[in-house]
């Protein structure tokens, strides 16, 4: 199939990027390099070092012969996506290509306008392009278990039937995020399905878990095609965060009590539920939701697992619990259901000492590159500006 | 009460900015004229001819010897915003300062875009000057009954309790909005609710129905201090153009089947509604929720309502089933709630021969100005682009 991949050079865009024309797909990415750009803002790396766009790209064909298209520029510039839409003639597209970290969205109100702003239009563009050039595209977008919150009764794929005062309806599942980008998700929910309503085009919203992990089996052909992987405070993701601070003897920052529960995933089931979707397309017309997690963990069960495989791999792993920088439940009931990709037929990678020490060991050769400066939280919820 | 009210040249704004003015409270307004440079591009022109907003203020002052403060920008723009609420530290903002036409939003791409831009991104900016300047500060924000969409339940007032799976939670209801405006409002009401969450403001969303009407006590002390009045096919809510092509002697188009039933309120309570909820504020990180209407109308009755007035004043009025522009059921469910403003006190204006025959006198002192060729539907939900 013709895919474009929308975020292509990011931490899951790359690997899906190789993952899907590994498979035989015919992949096209489109990025605009902003989250180079956010880590030169926030003076941060990558701590797997990561070639330009175009050496990886020519890399992948020098290792598989298979060719990748590179179309550089921004999803809110409708002149650029257009003519890509238009000519590729893609049969599904995967779209990461948003600004996707909650503290970055909270650092001030520029940031959170500019996320809003950032997501909810380029989304909107990429719709616009599908209804106007190939109304039988599939848009595969990512979304996050993050739109749902925490309620107090179990988190169903986007819709609930709700029983009320004797009548019965199946609706939309109430959203409550916990911060601006998480929001712009929910606002990017709410616009595609309308856009599949009205236009009867189609989408698969994938509300995704917290992504661990960093090699999939295309990176393993080549070091230099691993993929990005962040540590810091800001686009640092929880787990991949604690085993950087295993490794360079720094306790783990656990937020509050640490009762903070989410789903999980690894990178390399990330890729199979995008294929899987994209095998198993919605009808025209139709708006659907698959929660794209494996496991429930909370966030202190992960701290003192990484403690525990960080004590066979003969490190010593403290933990901190620090003042929470969000504003959360820190100890809430949690159960979300995500039984349509394993109906698909997903196979997990459950998280495992083995995993865990893998990345270890990948965070162990490169640790010279650490700075710890850059794990603590610096942004917080209840004020309206961080430094 | 020192209140802001955003978008006081507008439709609602101005008369708000009267009649808070004249019951004592100490009133500025803030415009950026975006309203009358949409007649511009449209080609349209309110029916009731409407003066400078500063000329429309010096009247005022004029006839009452009351004074209202004018701020002249956009909301967009932080840097005129933010002063405006540290100096003029507004103890509540009535925020009306929004692109509020479902057609307009749906012309192309382009509108959509600056629609939802324009209105998320500029109510954030409010959110935050309240959070940084006047933290107390009572956001008395405008939404829309068309938030909801038709859900085959009935509509509670923002919030639902859910019992699913032997557990409960009250969650904001769900959304099923039907156009890239409404989009706008569902997407302020979950950033405004997050807001009161990590800051501690507080906010009330006035989920308002179809306004119908145009005199107010405070402009029968003076025609030119009338406000606008709207019958083209982007702008003009339904009732108000069915008034119009019954005088001009046009059939009133409904569109498709007519079935499709709304919340209306008559002019008048839009403004003691405004007021009952700044007089009652909610408490300090409190969200709340209004459902502002005072009676539930099919188009089809509506038509049929206007049709028998028009016949009284001798007026032949026929009605047209015109093919629906918009997608939406045509013959649904309809129940909303509606108890927590006439719970404050709210009088309601419920519409009669009355009202109707009113509202007609006012369109045939202007019948002159009206252009038939602007009320027709131009705008198709179907369609990306519209002429």
């Amino acid at each position: 199939m013709r895919i474009l991949v929308l975020g292509g050079d990011g931490y899951l865009g790359w690997p899906t990027a190789m993952y899907l024309s590994q498979r035989g797909h015919d992949v096209g990415v489109v990025d605009n390099f902003s989250r180079r750009l956010w880590d030169n803002e926030l003076g941060a790396e990558s701590l797997v070092p990561i070639l330009p766009l175009q050496e990886r790209v020519d890399l992948w064909k020098e290792l598989t012969g298979k060719h990748i298209d590179v179309h550089i520029g921004d999803l809110n510039d409708y002149t650029f996506l257009e003519p890509i839409v238009r000519d590729f003639k893609p049969e599904a597209i995967v779209h990461y290509g948003e600004q996707r970290s909650a503290p970055y969205s909270m650092i001030d109100r520029r940031h959170a306008v500019f996320t809003q702003v950032n997501n909810v239009a380029g989304t909107l563009n990429v719709a616009y392009a599908i209804a106007d050039h190939v109304p039988d595209c599939h848009l595969v977008k990512l979304g996050t278990m993050g739109e749902y919150g925490t309620p107090n009764i179990d988190i169903e794929e986007g819709f609930i039937t709700i029983e009320h005062k004797g009548r019965t309806d199946t609706l939309p599942y109430p959203k409550q995020p916990g911060s601006f980008y998480h929001l712009s998700k929910v606002h990017d929910s709410h616009n595609l399905m309308f856009c599949c309503k009205i236009w009867g085009i189609r989408s698969t919203d994938l509300n995704q878990g917290v992504v661990y992990g960093v090699e999939t089996d295309e990176s393993k052909l080549d070091e230099r095609l691993r993929t990005r992987f962040d540590y810091d405070g800001v686009f640092g993701t929880v787990l991949n965060r604690f085993l950087v601070q295993a490794v360079v003897g720094t306790p783990l920052t656990v937020y509050g009590k640490g009762g903070q529960t989410r789903g999980f995933l690894d990178i390399r089931d990330t890729l199979a539920c995008v294929e899987l979707a994209i095998l198993n397309p919605p009808k025209q017309g139709e708006y659907r939701v698959f929660n794209q997690f494996t496991e429930q963990f909370s966030v202190g069960d992960l701290a003192l697992a990484v403690q525990e495989t960080g004590k066979a791999c003969g490190l010593e792993v403290t933990i901190d619990n620090l003042a929470n920088p969000r504003v959360e439940s820190e100890d809430h009931y949690y159960n979300a259901i995500n039984t349509c990709l394993l109906g698909l037929g997903l196979q997990p990678h459950y998280l495992s000492d083995t995993l865990l020490e893998s990345v270890i060991h990948i965070v162990q050769q490169y640790s010279n590159r650490v700075n710890p400066r850059l794990i603590q939280p610096a942004v917080n919820w209840r004020e309206t500006g961080s430094k």
